[in-house]
């Protein structure tokens, strides 16, 4: 049961999102910046990058709902999602994109875990100061995300295929309507 | 020496946020809402809160300006500051906000931290369904920010009158237009 009173049937995040609207703004507003502004790393790698962020924060509401919205950019790839979720350094993506994750799990522990080698590992492999920067936020980012959805103890629905249709429209649609689409959905099924 | 090519001598999260203002706007909108919009609690309790949070992640950036912000909302009192940061069981503060900063000490070491003992000790001290949500948000954020700062092992300045200037200028003037202060002063120094 949450830790304070919220939609019923509200997924995760959207819960407090539907309660707080003030904070839901800015939230979403960065979550679309960060995983689906223009980038040189794709969508795809970006929502890997949250997920095993989200992952490594064991938040099964976050881990779960952006890698379905990793899978749909990756051609519905749910074994390379979690492949990188198990084990990033062994699981089918570019070099550029494993350096990146590694510097994901050391901000994911501390921001001072993060140290000059793993900065050159991934310059090695072509990352740009944008490139870097970014998955420094993403990290941090869900190291917040995460907190938050656990931190109230959310509620969170089990059935894969809700997620997988949920990724989906999030990937198609974007996060910035996400908390109206929800207030929508639960109104109609309170009618 | 920052991770990635950061404006010389802006200091903390403003380098980053200089860098990257896309991203910048969000954050500084969540500072905003969460650290100054209407709230039971007042500023300076929310500010204590992320001085707290900053605090117990060693992030000395964070810890130094909204340290300063507290103490300015707080009649200068530096030293309820610093008392709050070392022991807040034992600071000169309201038992309601201790609840509160014992319910962002487990948010700092994982969402699930968080029991329902937690949330009953801050209720039976009065505390509101919104101030546990925006203790919990200001906890995750505070993991974000921190992370952010130290994970780009951003420069900050050590002067504790530049915080104290700092921190005035933010409480009076607020987190929104931070950034293109910042702009303004770096061009200023550069002329």
């Amino acid at each position: 049961m949450p830790h304070i009173t919220l939609t019923e049937g509200a997924p995760g995040i959207l819960g407090p999102m539907l309660f707080r609207p003030e904070t839901a703004k800015p939230l979403n507003e960065l979550a679309e910046s960060l995983l689906r502004g223009p980038n040189s790393l794709s969508q795809g790698e970006r929502e890997l990058i949250a997920t095993y962020v989200s992952s490594q924060n064991d938040c099964f509401f976050c881990q779960t709902i952006h890698g379905a919205v990793a899978a749909h950019h990756l051609q519905g790839n749910e074994t390379l999602v979690a492949e990188t979720k198990r084990a990033p350094e062994n699981a089918s993506i570019s070099a550029k994109l494993k350096a990146l994750l590694a510097i994901a799990a050391k901000v994911q522990g501390g921001g001072k875990h993060v140290k000059p080698d793993d900065i050159e590992r991934a310059r090695q492999q072509g990352a740009t100061d944008l490139e870097i920067h970014d998955t420094v936020l993403i990290a941090a980012a869900f190291c917040m995300y995460n907190r938050y959805v656990d931190g109230l103890a959310t509620w969170a629905p089990h059935d894969p295929n809700v997620y997988r249709q949920q990724g989906a429209r999030l990937a198609t649609e974007g996060y910035i309507g996400s908390t109206e689409r929800q207030r929508a959905d639960s109104a109609a099924q309170t009618v």
